[in-house]
């Protein structure tokens, strides 16, 4: 599994990539509170969080690729220091039922419907995660289909809650928040469907060099649009429902 | 006492994690402030030094984790440079004595009844930190022991203190927040028994590799719990408390 020039630089430049979009996102995210209501404030608070946590992982993630790999004498070569897999995981553990809690928080729903809610889809997210790691490092191709298929379970129950458990509590926003909210959800299924894709794509050409290149950069394009593109979506509908209230 | 790879990585990414976790939680507490009233902003102010306080630690933590370790021809070997082990009792002694003082902050008591409080407990916090010290440190099981259960004496008077003298006040609280305090008392009492639950597993097989693990793990766990979650839930508490003045 030996690494081409360009596809080396391609990863490279997919993590650096991810570091400075989600910094900027972060910044933008947190200077745009001021701008919103004090009931939305925390759902601003939260996507920038996620933002922070993500690029202070991608910058960790990059450090970890450069020092994995050296070129010696003018060719690339692996240096033994192992490539850590396990910021990502790390990174979704944190990320993914933050993502959850605010596209709750955004909705406004009552006291007890927010917790409830946010309880059952944060767990189910953190068990997803924790049952896709094993099967990320497996040395095996069998072991990241079974781990893989398991952490589909989890997953599939939150794009029920999230397309049936959530329409009624939908149809309840206001008026002019009611199409950016079914586009926020509508997003958070689209980019989080494509995780799996990404995960099984590495599990057909599993060990050859192709299929890192494809699971790195698969995964940050995903990252960027759940985390910054999903979290403009949450602006937005934060500053309408904000004017609504005015 | 040999690491194996997975265990290396374990400890290491349990610090990073740590790192992540608290330094996003700084940011939520200090961005949280403008949305509690004036009363209550000390206290936030003072949940977001804990977790600073503890990110800078264990920021520092994780470069001396991977300074001491190295990966020579792609096995993992001690450097001889020595962890330091002493980042999370300076830390302990900065932040339990703050936790402490927060707890008696978000209940808004008298001035004289907040200052007795808050300096006998702080007093009882330093003085278990610092009894346990020279047993984290030891050489010989016996020591660990020895300093470990001195080092219980403080604890248990700071549990009764929480559980005895606190329940007066907690009594008088605001309907809407007297749940919240009793949580937060409750989570402050549980996520610090685990502290002493993971020394003395210590204890049991100390010196090997496997005891290591379990330390650094468990205590991080344990600081997330006690300083993020604690922290989480005095800002609700000053939301609602908030909300119930306005
Ligand atoms: C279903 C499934 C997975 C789903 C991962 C997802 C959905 C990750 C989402 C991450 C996000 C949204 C990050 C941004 O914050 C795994 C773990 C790849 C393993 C294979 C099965
Ligand atoms: C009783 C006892 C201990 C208790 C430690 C505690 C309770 C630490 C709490 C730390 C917190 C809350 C940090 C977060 O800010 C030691 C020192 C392990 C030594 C063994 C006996």
């Amino acid at each position: 599994e030996n690494l081409t020039v360009g596809q080396y630089n391609l990863v490279y430049n997919a993590f650096s990539f991810g570091f400075a979009t989600l910094a900027a996102a972060t910044i933008f995210f947190w200077l745009g509170r001021s701008q919103v209501d004090t009931k939305f404030k925390t759902a601003l608070t939260i996507t920038g969080l996620v933002t922070a946590i993500a690029a202070y992982h991608y910058f960790r993630i990059f450090e970890s690729w450069t020092a994995s790999y050296a070129f010696i004498d003018g060719t690339l070569q692996a240096t033994g220091v192992p490539f850590n897999d396990a910021y990502r995981y790390v990174d979704w553990l944190l990320t993914v039922p933050l993502l959850l809690i605010e596209l709750i928080l955004v909705m406004g729903l009552s006291r007890s419907e927010t917790i409830s809610r946010a309880t059952r889809l944060g767990l189910l997210a953190a068990l997803m995660v924790a049952l896709g790691y094993p099967g990320e490092v497996a040395a095996s191709g069998g072991g990241r289909w079974i781990w893989g298929l398991l952490s589909m379970i989890p997953f599939l129950w939150i794009v029920y809650e999230l397309f049936v458990g959530l329409s009624k509590s939908i149809s309840n926003q206001p008026e002019s928040a009611r199409g950016l909210i079914t586009l926020a959800r509508n997003v958070t299924v689209a980019s989080w469907a494509f995780y799996p894709v990404v995960y099984f794509a590495g599990a057909i050409g599993l060990g050859g060099a192709g299929s890192e290149v494809i699971i790195q950069v698969g995964y940050t394009i995903a990252d960027i649009v759940a985390k910054a593109g999903f979290g403009v979506l949450i602006f937005l509908i934060a500053v309408r429902k904000s004017e609504a209230m005015a």
